[in-house]
């Protein structure tokens, strides 16, 4: 059965392994640096994850949206919280973020239908 | 029959729903907002929507552009000032804005066809 | 005396007879087609300019907003109908329009004292 | 004895008086959404005030910057969370945030050298 | 055979001719102007091209990215060069740039399947 | 005597110890990978240093447009090849790119009336 989640997660790990296969430094390096950012510091990981959300859907980039989303669902992130992630969003993004508000709520839904 | 006005009005009053069913006050607000900013004042409903529209159409959000399309549509805004706001979201917002402007000159043929 | 208005017109003419004396042909006819867009057509001039302000605010332009605020004056749109457009760009972009909304809210009162 | 933080306040607390002494509905309401948007909630205000620093820094506004900064500043949030909060919008914001990245830097000595 | 190089082909060449043909003077000026701008002058072709899909990478327009990638293809730009570009952008424009990597990859490989 | 090209690079140099005095791994990777991804590879430092131009230009941000400026600059790249590039970003950016076109000329005459 397919789905959102699979269909985006299979897509995303495809094309990875197809940039990361190509050996470019700076672009290797950058995705090496994305799991470094939101590893454990002076702030948990559940914060950095947020921040990363809220930072996804002020820039409109529905996958890093979906991205996230899924990350903050496996961390056991409470709905509560990610919906007033995005309401920040919202507000600093203004109405433009509505559709990407759109699809969020629609994956978060394939997310909690998938579990 | 289906067609991509129906599709996109179908699923955005879907989302909506599930939006505002969770009762984020921020950003049940902000809906509330969008009806307010666009009513009749200053400036009557026909200049706003095309005020929204050349808005949505630098930032480039195609689901805002289709919904101030249809707005359009429905007041009664001659295509030729439609298409004379989307050449001035053309000129400020430049090259980039021309894939926009292909979806909303596929959207306008079809809320034409669908009337 | 010196303003913000005298200032800002100043240095954007010493600039784009600067950048025009050059010879550039892309940017001269960009700059040429600026003049056109905004000419009288399907729609009347003020309301192209309160379309030029709404997209200049959105894209968080400043200089930009400045230049369109100017027009608006020179062509006695209302400041009734300037706050309007100020609300649907504040609305569709969000808080991050604030700040230059404050200093929009600056300009067209040097505007107002200029005169 | 003038600085950039009083200097900041000073023009923000001003044109913010000018601009709701204006009574504009719709600019008003989003003004006071700001207030209601980052009091506590699902989420404390300390991760709030970092949500709304990682999305003024993504989306390279330098007055929000500033403004979420003193923020963070007063609710004591420790300097360490608030530079892994700036390097996470460096990384997913790129190096075009990086001279906002230096005025972040230089308002938070001046709040420091403030107090 | 279809595949999403002749796709987007020949929607972008349907849709041209539908805006091109409304004659709005404004827009067939840039449309004609996107001709002249890439054409060797000072720079020669590629390199224009590069700048080109440089610009709508960090811009983050996919259709615009194809665009330039099948342009780059034609002129026998070698990949490696293609790559070098990509990564520029990933690194001005940060991870958010990464979901249009991986279109950017899926689309030269569909150029190179092509031919 | 002081000028625009030194204050920049005083304040950008001052500012840039700070930061990376703080010792943030994912910054101080990002501002060195800086480095790496404009060194010669497949493309030669003159065509990257025009492709970190266009990208400066486009996302409008001033300081890195100045200092991609004055590595053209150094590197000898001729003021009709930097124009031609510039006349892509407005091109691509849209009008909304004129002011930051301003500066830059006034950046690049600073340049030259230095040495």
């Amino acid at each position: 059965m397919s789905d959102i989640v699979t269909e985006f997660n299979e897509y995303r790990q495809r094309m990875n392994d197809k940039i990361l296969a190509d050996n470019n430094k700076v672009i290797k390096r950058i995705f090496n640096l994305d799991t470094n950012a939101f590893a454990e510091g002076a702030l948990d990981v559940k914060t950095k994850e947020l921040l990363g959300l809220v930072a996804s859907m002020v820039l409109r980039c529905d996958d890093c949206v979906k991205y996230h989303l899924e990350t903050c669902y496996k961390e056991g992130i409470p709905k509560a919280q990610v919906v007033e992630t995005l309401s920040i969003a919202n507000l600093i993004g203004g109405t433009i973020v509505i559709p990407h508000l759109r699809k969020a709520y629609e994956f978060w839904d394939a997310l909690e239908a998938n579990n």
